[in-house]
């Protein structure tokens, strides 16, 4: 079987894990999002293409879900003693070891499919790991503080002010000039199901349906989500600010009205969204318990959006 | 007393130590070779400044006399697991920081000498630290083995192969069209004395003096320099095999002939060396112990120096 999953970042990497656990013969193919890469120290940073990575390739800080298993920070504390920032992304040392790798890779022509495939050389994460395009393309948060009205960067929103400033919008900038990297099309045009994991609808998989060519490529196939709403509240990050940025309500019945029946077949929610979900027109609506508590947990997810797929396949 | 010194890394470095210890008021300006440095996984490493400032700013490592104190080695073992090389040129993760901040900076624009100023910021080394060019000059040499006739980065040489293969020709390639860096030239015009620390004669203070203007500027000055040639041999590093590759005899008295008395006014050899070296012309020899086994002893050097220039000025 042929799958193709749409990435952002934490819950996506963890709900691949369970993917790959009850489908360990799967063709997986991932389409990551890049939306929120940054340049800092002069290193180009891939903030989800790497929690995928170390996630899949067993890097990953397991507590925290993002960032190397076993870190240190010394280069950290010499940056500052520089007093050279910005402080509020944390890197670590291993981290800071990939960004070096792929800048010095982007800077030698490379684009960025091969780099991360490069990477994955070592990570070996059991899937096909792409970027969603190998264009610059970077969300933007327009936000209105004692500072005025401005865009910032997606990080700065998120990782700095903890989107405690309300977004007045976001944006993909640069996503209508991008062209989807190399295989992304083709791997969707392969694929017998696409899912879109648990991942933030807005700035992850969002971004990655900005990308023009892949929103309609996604479409034609049968598609399966996971509802990253659970009881009205995200279940970790803040996709509530990011959707109340672009008008639509905090719940897993309001985010399936998003993506769309033309986009969307099959759609997972929690039990404790059951009762309330019902079947949306077009889209065929599942309750299941959707907390990606262990492996185990998160590979009866995997399986119920296999099985719902199964159901809706042609 | 305004007091120039022409260094290279360690030798250079620890003379320096010596030289503040025993003249604190004075005003120092150290023009620092460039010819070794050398660009490593997309970032700039200039391995002569950083031993000066790592040196005189306490950070150095004291046992090896080059990198950082309290030294970690993640990225280099994190570059080995991505199978990214070179591997034979060590960088710990301190130094790291170092190397980030300079590559950053030059990626936006300024030159080397403002770099490095900045660096200094932070080190506080206690003299003013200038790279003796901000034009990129890149000392390579010619060597022969079963890989056949090659020239080489002289860090390939002298770090990978230990110097081990004999040098044909060393060159500083970029050398001739390279301009002092600003504020080079106005610090020994101004100088009342310029020193040639116990640096390689060839590969460090040879380099600085290959930038055009230099020499004919160091010329016109009291110039006292300190052997780094002990009974024969280089206290430490591989002088002599590049001494050879320009045809110039490991002894103490044959290096101040190689400097030549257009350039250097005072010479000292150490007392092992003192019985065979006697005045050359035009140039005054004096011999003192030039182990610099601690602090005092440097000290004790560097007063010599002093005292010596103090004996020639006119």
């Amino acid at each position: 079987m042929r799958i193709v999953a749409l990435a952002g970042g934490i819950g996506g990497a963890r709900f691949l894990r369970g993917l790959l656990h009850t489908a360990p013969e799967a063709d997986i193919t991932v389409v990551g999002n890049t939306g929120d890469d940054i340049s800092l120290f002069g290193l180009r940073i891939c903030p989800d293409l790497d929690t995928v990575m170390y996630t899949l390739g067993g890097g990953i800080n397991e507590e925290q879900g993002w960032g190397r298993a076993d870190e240190t920070f010394t280069l950290r504390e010499e940056l500052a003693a520089y007093e050279v920032g910005p402080s509020w992304f944390t890197l670590g040392d291993r981290d800071f070891a990939t960004h070096i790798v792929r800048t010095q890779m982007l800077d030698a022509g490379y684009p960025l499919s091969a780099v991360t495939e490069a990477l994955c050389d070592r990570w070996r994460p059991g899937v096909r790991l792409l970027p969603m395009t190998d264009d610059r393309v970077e969300t933007h948060v327009v936000i209105e503080d004692d500072a005025g009205k401005r865009a910032v960067h997606f990080q700065e929103w998120w990782v700095r002010l903890h989107a405690g400033t309300p977004a007045q919008s976001i944006a993909a900038v640069g996503a209508e000039d991008a062209k989807p990297a190399p295989g992304v099309l083709e791997a969707i045009e392969a694929a017998d199901l696409v899912v879109l994991p648990p991942s933030n609808p807005v700035v992850s998989i969002g971004t990655i349906l900005a990308v023009p060519g892949i929103r309609a490529a996604v479409a034609a196939k049968t598609v399966v989500g996971v509802s990253p709403i659970i009881g009205g509240a995200p279940v970790r990050g803040m996709a509530d600010a990011c959707l109340t940025a672009i008008g639509v309500e905090t719940s897993a019945r309001a985010v399936a009205a998003h993506y769309g029946p033309d986009l969307l077949d099959g759609w997972l929610v929690d039990t404790a969204d059951g009762a309330t979900a019902g079947d949306l027109d077009g889209i065929a609506v599942r309750a299941r318990p959707l907390l990606m508590t262990d492996l185990e947990a998160t590979a009866d997810i995997a399986r119920a959006a296999l099985d719902l797929a199964g159901e809706l396949r042609p």
